[in-house]
């Protein structure tokens, strides 16, 4: 793929379910300019819409320019080859039709052209090439936060699947029969070890402190059973579900992000060991497994990621 | 990718288990000569590479020429990128460094560029270049027989993995902890649903005829109770493993080779609709689930394929 000069300027778009931005940024991922504001999330597209494009034409106005594209990573189900956005739990009103949010936001910003995807596929392609999946050629990023999603890069492309959806790794059953899941579904991986399920677990285990993940994390690390005990099953059904993914996927690099960087001391060593023992030797030797390195950075450089992404698919 | 002349010919070799072939077919698929001969598989490379190499030379000696390159596809773990063909339970002797099988072919084939692959991704290349795959972007071949296995081709292109063991859905947990696999795991999809566990489980559920897969399904059909709970247990499984693959890859065909074909009546009503209880109605209606078509075609069009796949990816 061809590389593009690092001083071009892109706009980036950060749609999340409490609060998104827009920000400047060269394609070498330097942020030079960033506004931000809560999302109207409750309103719909109907209020969403017109705030993104306020939020953009402000970090427009604001901010160094001309642009050359507009990335948006989405925090909702998005298919980034036709950039209609999805209904999510924390985004209603989008509807199972979608609406065609790159078009109506290319529209508004002049023609400007604009890629969107889904923050898990965005944030895998931010981490492959500015973070800790750098130099792979197979990797998954996977999120571990209220839900658990996995953006995958195979053959050093991005895998989006027939309808967009590859990656659902939250959903498969790493204990078929098991714990209910707020999809419908039974034994989810996201009924283990997603951040709500966490604390819920920890609760049912008798945690008596504040229930959060992070304080089910600060608990754990202070020697309360409940809590440790909510995060190794975590960490062992995280465990189940990163060996299933390898052992089809065969990746070299798993990027792990949110709730197993906050608590990588208590997850990985666990994570790691049951993948180890649940998958090949040629598979687990040129494995590794490391936290995510973007932090702060990361939802804004995957705006900017989805647009290089894309601009480089459509070259010849 | 660039199409190939229907016209020009190729040499084609399968290295089985049991039996081995080698032919000149056209690119397009058409089968000119055939020579096969039982596989020396107790013998290791040494015996087999000399035998390989014969069988090549008598089908370039007796059929139509001159061929342009050769495909192998290989009944054990091979390194389609480096031509290396590994160690496998019914091909003893090949190491775990392998053997470079590629090179030695072609040194002795006066120099003839020539492409290994797996058996399973190789059949993969061909159901979706001549078989049930046709048309599609984003699929997997299952060959459910000895072992279980799959080729995916993710983006229109084979996707091999880090270490080219990608497909090894074999031996993803269907039933964590469940019944113990020769692989040394525990809960293999393949513990359930290959012909021998099939055969294992219905003699354990007191299956008293002949202790062979076949046997297992004809009893199966005219109403053997024992029989008949082996494979709706297999069909189960691999409902669930397919809904696996499908969440994390979101495939939009699947194509079941081998036992799945001679049994689809029993097996493919149950795996669908576990996979369709089980995956996001997204996923499930852009998927379907269906037997390979190539029938006895399969191994030799696959050996073709693996070369074809392989100048198709050199070329610019």
């Amino acid at each position: 793929m061809a590389k593009i000069a690092d001083n071009r300027l892109l706009l980036g778009i950060d749609l999340g379910g409490t609060k998104s931005a827009a920000l400047i940024a060269t394609a070498g991922g330097e942020i030079r300019h960033r506004v931000s504001a809560p999302t109207p999330a409750q309103g719909g597209p109907g209020e969403i819409v017109p705030f993104l494009i306020e939020l953009a034409q402000r970090a427009l106005r604001e901010g160094p320019g001309p642009v050359s594209g507009v990335g948006v990573s989405a925090g909702a189900p998005t298919d980034g080859r036709t950039g209609h956005v999805y209904e999510a739990p924390n985004l209603p009103g989008w509807g199972n039709d979608g609406v065609p949010l790159a078009d109506l936001l290319s529209d508004a910003l002049g023609g400007l052209p604009i890629a969107v995807e889904n923050d898990a596929n965005a944030t895998a392609l931010a981490e492959h090439r500015f973070g800790a999946g750098r130099g792979t050629t197979d990797m998954a990023f996977l999120t571990v936060g209220t839900g658990i999603g996995a953006g995958l890069i195979l053959g050093g492309r991005l895998h989006r699947g027939r309808s967009a959806l590859a990656g659902e790794i939250g959903h498969i059953a790493v204990e078929p029969g098991g714990r209910p899941c707020p999809c419908g579904l039974r034994g989810c991986l996201e009924a283990y070890a997603s951040g709500p399920s966490v604390t819920r677990i920890a609760v049912e285990k008798g945690f008596q402190g504040e229930p959060t993940g992070q304080a089910v994390v600060v608990a754990a690390r202070g020697g309360d059973e409940a809590a440790a005990a909510a995060l190794a099953q975590a960490a062992q059904m995280l465990g189940r579900g990163l060996a299933t993914l390898c052992m089809i996927t065969n990746v070299e690099r798993i990027v792990l992000g949110t709730l197993a960087v906050h608590a990588a001391d208590l997850l990985l060593p666990t994570i790691r060991a049951v993948v180890n023992k649940s998958t090949w030797h040629g598979i687990s030797e040129h494995l590794s497994i490391v936290p995510a390195e973007l932090g702060d950075r990361a939802q804004d450089l995957a705006a900017i990621c989805a647009w290089l992404t894309r601009d480089e698919e459509h070259l010849p």
